[in-house]
């Protein structure tokens, strides 16, 4: 299959992108770090990928085959992306991080450096991760650490994770929940600050994200 | 009036735009959903219409007139849209939603697939539909339901709203409240999980969107 | 140093761009307000400034130097911003907002008319402000009062301020917060509603927005 790039995309100088992949328009792939270390870096996209109109893809990441980006979607530099990976539209993703296979993102989420998702996970529209435990403090750059989630880990809609927490295999954060410390395997929790849910009502009721399935 | 696009936009082939309407830079209007089946289908626009820079507008949505969007909307297919509507920049619509009248919806937003907000209906900015009660569940597909907000309901900013609540007639979910249940008529709630608001001082406080007539 | 405008970029008639600035691809600076009133402003934006691709400002701005703007961002009318300023991709600026010298706002934030941050006030990703206590009432329009941060306050990511509060001198929101009222100096406040946070496991562990040092 042909590589379909629209007659509007802008593409950097050392942009791989694999066979059958589809470029929508008043997209830029291989934008240019301000670091200058970044800049030489090549940007690689696997086979079978679709970015939608008006995303920002930087140069220096290494993206799997079939990846899905939403519309307005931006990928910092220094990112690694694995295989069957969709990020929904208008979401950020910043520099340094790393999305196992088959990893889902939905739309207008926030997801700073050095956060690490595992295979599977699933982060729901509007979700915020965090990295700073002192902001604006003199070391904050060197004290950086992004959330972890471990396969399978779901996030629901709109919640907030703060840096470094670690959320377990197959574990599930209601929707609107405030994590403020880590989630063991297979949890489900709620509230803010999120703590273990009470029981079946809460479970089917708060603990529920977008649809996952959705594109 | 005669209709003024931008230079730099992008019309579909089977795209009606009503007349003294007004398409902004780096619009696309009748975007290709991946489903087949809705390659095929037209977008019509109303008069007196605005779509403003950097959005897009799937094939297989009917609008109405005076339709009015930010920078940077998304409206996905298969979505019926009534006149006087106004959505704001950077808000993402999924497929299939229906806004009845005068519906405004402000920045930021997420409105998934089969969500229903009636004549009237006002949500605030970065606020969060769902509609997935078993996220990554085998028949999560098959079980979809969107919130269903009644004439007049009002949802204040940042509010999370679970899957398939209905928001009573003339309703106010307080900004930052996550809402686990239905909210009866004319009541007021907050909170995580919200809760009807206890007094005037929570009423005057704490119920409150952002300004709905802004622009 | 010689400014540098992408060829993709729209710059509207009455646009001042101080020397050694960068304005990207699918950039539209001096775009028109609907408010005739507004039409007729200049847009000034001071030395060394970078406008990153896809983001929008406004005619009838005036903003200081070295001014950095992530992807996607949106500045309306009528607003006053000093120097130093950044704000993350994605976030929108109504019109008359006033931000102090080294403010800084992250992605998917919402800052209302008639907000004010001080010097050096940091505002976390997804943050939300409100400036309408009584939302689609009669007079709402004429009773809008956005947040106002005192020098040095930090918002943590994803919280939501109710309209006309205060947060003090050096104050800090915790993230995913809902405030609705005023924050003292210095205080630490989380929890929805925010409160005094209790202590120092606490303040470790909820009152962290992301890295604010992060670009």
């Amino acid at each position: 299959m042909p590589t379909t790039i629209a007659r509007t995309a802008i593409i950097g100088r050392d942009v791989e992108l694999g066979e059958g992949s589809i470029v929508d328009d008043f997209v830029i792939l291989g934008a240019s770090p301000s670091d200058p270390e970044g800049r030489a870096l090549p940007l690689h996209i696997g086979c079978g990928s679709h970015i939608r109109s008006h995303s920002v893809v930087y140069a220096g990441c290494s993206v799997g085959d079939r990846f899905q980006t939403g519309h307005g979607v931006l990928v910092r530099e220094a990112s690694e992306i694995g295989s069957d990976v969709s990020i929904g539209s208008h979401t950020v993703l910043e520099h340094h991080v790393v999305l196992r296979d088959r990893v889902r993102i939905h739309s207008n989420a926030f997801v700073p450096e050095y956060s690490i998702v595992e295979e599977g996970g699933w982060i729901g529209p509007n979700v915020v991760f965090t990295n700073a435990a002192y902001p604006m403090s003199r070391d904050a750059k060197s004290n950086l650490r992004g959330p972890h989630l471990l396969p399978g880990a779901k996030i629901g809609a709109n919640a907030t994770l703060l840096p470094g927490v670690t959320i377990g295999r197959d574990a599930l954060v209601g929707a609107g929940s405030v994590v403020v410390e880590d989630v063991p395997d297979g949890a489900v929790v709620v509230g803010n600050p999120a703590e273990a849910d009470a029981g079946p009502a809460g479970r089917s009721r708060r603990a529920v994200p977008v649809d996952p399935n959705g594109d």
